[in-house]
């Protein structure tokens, strides 16, 4: 273990990236169908790339903004690491997006032979976002740290991630939801048409929104979390080990580990034809996690001395070890209590279905009991693996428990990827008219894409929480505050605006879709009444109109919440002090990780509620209950793909600006 | 200044319970009207009496045992002291329902002569409440305080209000939503009978519920919110001043001015014919904060000393009269907030209304998006008086602040205690078919109700916060912490857990609240389907089955998180230790003052923008808008008069406890 170390890392995110090459080159080389199949496919791409071209050209003047302020008050290095960090993300971005959108009809036709191969064209369309997230990032974060050689310098790198998260996040999560609100309300409910029928005019817009919130959106959200997680540790590593290289170092090889573990175990996700493909991603996903957990035991063997006092603490590889384990089992227990909570097999989604028969006022009681009820075990699981990480090896502990769960991220993305090209692929093989087998095949590539969607979510979620962490006590030691004292006055202050903070975003999150929605209800309406022929099928609806709203929308009102975000933490650090940004990261990370768990499974526990009443249950469709289940599962839109997902983004963005700013407070 | 001084909060105690007895009797002395109408009003006391007197057999065992506790673990005198807290607490309670219950009628009977009368009879009968809760709150603390010499012993006082107000939030809660939900959705809704029809079998479980939740509910909540400040405040005093008595002492003696001054300013509640009644109970408000800040103005130059130093800060009457502003000042701030957002002359309930039109999805994520956005002025408000009082008076400016808030809580409780009367003239108006101008006078004075119902709230819920915190301070001292650090792991733990209980102690209450009013459906559909002739008015409705459904219901669903709300801090506490106690406490104050005022202003806009479609706006009545506004008007019930509110019992609680428990944690 020398200076070059970090080459490790390198090397490993290059290998992600050449597998992302590929598996892009393999998904490319399948036949993509018939004529109108690949019409629909280009126009989800064009919709899709439009909406990313716009907002990275709305963004370039934040970043470029950002980048001479960091160059002029803190240093080029600085200056540059951001610009990488936000570049990346975007590039993970396109890359990721220009991929699914080409899969969707590869993946439609290959479900013409085959589920097995249906799942390969799709699953391996996530994996390329999943690999160029997890390569990007931990080649941006080897390769700045070889360059600039310390964590301080390059923890821009993570700012720049965040701060394109954000916005991808919120806006991303606005224009998904404005298309869908719109499509459904005004196609499934008003003209009756079925789900991603051709006639609707904002069925496009919805396909598009699909790929633009779970795939872009969650890429860049886990990006973030990546770069952030590994730079926060580096930096409680460094101190830790008071230079050390090797506590620094570790995160950078657990990196590289879970790379190499999600690659390998990518290999295990195939299906016979009469078998669940849940199945086969699980052995993806419990693969990497065992993998994984294998390689870090050498690792940290190889790695760290056998013993070494850090002053409050005795580490040992096999107590940092732990901390590894304590990671990983977060990873699987929020996710299965994600499952729990949402999934229409389970308890809490079928007692919202029951309390649709007496209409969707307790319909929308219950679902909101629900999520509000959901968040007790997510805490208990994040207090659970804080403590014990705490207790066997110190800071330390927390920041190598948040990387061991993080490093699975390239497998995360690849799983919750694969959802919206199976989605889309269901909705080509409708709006083609293609043989109903089809659309069974992928309805069963959906339903699993629907459990992976929710699987990671409270991944995101729950790595966010560790992440907050990981970002608030190195942020403790940039600003080299020993304590941060809830009894004085200011913390205080800055918990409860921390506190508020979330609150506050997801109202604008969701007055954002409310108002895109209605929008988009009323372009859908004009074009039903106006376009003559449209509802016999003789006219063509203009679907680029509703991709412009959902864009125009998305971008308008992704900026003050963005500059909320972004504005908040420097206000309250330069204005209160310290010690009140310390409380401020403290009460946005606590209500952040809240509201967003509640937002997130009541969402999802209303949208299979209804799922479960359409499955033939309780009277099934056109029933009055159905009907009261359908009002629950579109306010749970907004709650679980917009303004949710942001809350990740906001408490990370928080953690990562407050590091920039830190030797600069008082 | 002596020994005795406390003898000055003692007579003004005792000179409000003798001023509840005048208005009590002058209110009885009124012409109760026909017999029809006082059967009527003697159903609703009787269901009301049936319902305290089993809610208070409930809790007997529970307080007997925590009683036993505290006799054997602390000593008699703090043992004495709960229980005081607690009976007074519920004599509270019976005094002011056996009062209001009473008046209905006779402000029914008034509303038939005079605008002026009615109010005159409905208001007295709030006063009755507010006096009592006022006068027993200061008589409580001042006389243990002769007793027992120290503020330590009877902190326990605070602890037995906070034990029962729990529980009579919760219950009360859980009871008026049950029987207001059931009776809407089947009644109004299902069979189309109007609001108070006297065929509706739920509408006396309706109108009980009104006096249980509104008026016991809010009084108990106030009663133990003066209590504990009045004591967090001693506590306190004691400490920086370490001994010197007018520390202490300006608590009980800023009581005093405070229930002087609303029995002053309740004389200036009078109306003329054709104005508008608000005006009347704004005069009684504005008078009482101008006469608290004139009296403790004169007091603060009396009592203290012309210059003190803490140590940390140097006090001077002045000084502590700017805390005392700060408290005032809130009072007034939170109020306005409130009516802003859920009043329906102001933007916020219009838009709710306005998303009406596409749908009850958008209306309930407008109403969403309203009441998370309604907590960001309060978060300021609270910030800003906790920074300045501070800045003027340390921490003791904190608990005056505090105390200045609550020392007007006798008029807060009667203009809110007044509301449930107006309402329930209204009822009886329309079940005893009298002719339609008493109604629409009653009419007049149920609309200025709701809006005082919103400022009750907003002042419950602020003030919540402000004891919170002064508890908060207060455990420290006792607790013998010099710093409550959320660098250490296990603080951050503490403020984990104290953040996600008020999640799910909401859910629980929501929860319960489904359930009960998913038995009242079942009831009164089965009464209209049983019952022959009852639909044509021929034959009465069993009224007190549905009252005995609700009653056993709230009991039965009020233990859980009851025992979650006990419990949490003494596991917290001898589990983790006194650090965690502290985050935990810091939590739940920020995470529960959050979802409060989200719950409670959400539930309002969404019950106005009903009201301002049904007055005729966007279609009025009938419309599908209006169906919209009433589903969105049914899910907010239990968030404004169930969650809501015993969110602020719950972080008192917590608070209460804690400051027993404190001696003994490590």
């Amino acid at each position: 273990m020398d200076f070059l170390t970090p080459l490790w890392g390198v090397g490993a995110g290059v290998l992600g990236l050449l597998v992302a090459v590929f598996f892009a080159s393999s998904v490319l080389k399948e036949n993509p169908g018939n004529s109108r199949m690949q019409e629909i496919s280009k126009a989800i791409q064009e919709g899709a790339m439009a909406y990313l071209n716009r907002q990275y050209r709305t963004l370039i003047p934040i970043a470029v903004l950002i980048f001479v302020v960091l160059f002029i008050f803190k240093d080029w290095q600085v200056a540059v690491s951001f610009m990488v960090g936000a570049v990346s993300s975007g590039i993970a971005g396109y890359v990721g997006m220009g991929i699914t959108t080409r899969a969707n009809c590869r993946t439609t036709e290959a479900a013409r032979t085959s589920l097995n191969k249906a799942l390969g064209v799709s699953f391996r369309a996530g994996a390329v976002m999943g690999m160029s997230v997890a390569g990007l990032g931990l080649l941006g974060v080897a390769g700045l740290f070889l360059l600039f050689g310390n964590a301080e310098t390059i923890n821009s790198f993570a700012f720049g991630a965040s701060a394109i998260a954000l916005f991808a996040r919120v806006g991303g999560g606005i224009y998904t939801k404005a298309a869908d609100v719109g499509a459904d309300l005004v196609g499934k409910v008003e003209a009756g048409i079925p789900e991603d029928d051709p006639r609707n005019p904002a069925v496009i817009a919805d396909n598009v929104g699909d790929n633009v919130g779970d795939t872009a959106g969650m890429g860049a959200d886990l990006f973030e979390s990546y770069a952030a997680t590994t730079i926060a540790g580096m930096l409680i590593g460094f101190s830790v080990f008071k230079g050390h290289g090797a506590g620094e170092l570790l995160f950078i090889l657990m990196g590289a580990i879970g790379i190499i573990s999600s690659i390998l175990a990518s290999f295990l996700v195939r299906t016979g034809e009469n078998a669940n493909p849940q199945t086969a991603l699980n052995k993806g996903l419990w693969g990497t996690n065992l993998l994984t957990a294998l390689g870090s035991y050498a690792l940290v063997h190889l790695l760290l001395p056998a013993s070494y006092d850090t002053g409050s603490v005795v580490l040992t590889p096999n107590k940092v070890f732990i901390a590894v384990i304590c990671g990983l089992v977060v990873n699987i227990l929020i996710g299965l209590i994600t499952e729990y909570y949402t999934s229409n097999n389970k308890k809490p989604a079928q007692s919202i279905a029951q309390a649709s028969l007496t209409g969707p006022a307790t319909n929308l009681i219950t679902g909101m009991a629900v999520g509000l009820k959901s968040t007790a075990l997510p805490v208990i699981t994040i207090c659970a693996a804080t403590m014990i990480s705490f207790s066997v090896a110190g800071v330390y502990g927390i920041a190598v428990a948040a990387m061991a769960m993080l490093s699975t991220a390239g497998m995360i993305v690849a799983i919750d990827s694969f959802g919206p090209v199976a989605d889309n692929a269901g909705g080509i093989a409708e709006m083609a008219e293609l043989e109903p087998s089809v659309r069974k095949t992928t309805d069963k590539l959906d339903a699993v894409g629907n459990t992976t969607a929710a699987v990671a979510k409270g991944f995101a979620i729950g790595s966010a929480a560790l992440t907050a962490l990981a970002l608030f006590n190195a942020f403790a030691e940039l600003a080299e505050l020993h304590s941060i004292d809830i009894l004085v006055p200011k913390t205080i202050v800055g918990l409860f605006i921390g506190g508020g903070l979330p609150f506050l975003f997801s109202a604008f999150a969701m007055e954002a879709v409310g108002k895109a929605a209605f929008e988009m209800i009323g372009e859908v309406r004009r074009q039903f009444k106006e376009i003559p022929g449209l509802m016999e099928g003789k006219a063509k609806p203009d679907y680029a109109a509703c991709v412009d709203i959902s864009t125009k929308a998305a971008i308008r009102q992704m900026i003050i919440p963005g500059l909320l975000a972004v504005g908040t933490p420097v206000l309250v650090g330069f204005g209160l002090g310290k010690s009140a940004m310390g409380g401020m990261l403290a009460g946005c990370t606590v209500a952040g990780f809240l509201l967003a768990i509640y937002m997130a499974n009541a969402g999802g526990a209303w949208d299979n509620a209804k799922k479960y009443i359409e499955a033939g249950n309780l009277g099934g469709k056109g029933t009055d209950a159905h009907a009261a289940a359908v009002i629950g599962d579109t306010v749970g839109d907004p709650f679980k793909d917009t303004a949710g997902p942001s809350l990740n983004a906001l408490i990370k963005v928080m953690g990562t600006i407050s590091l920039i700013i830190a030797p600069f407070l008082s």
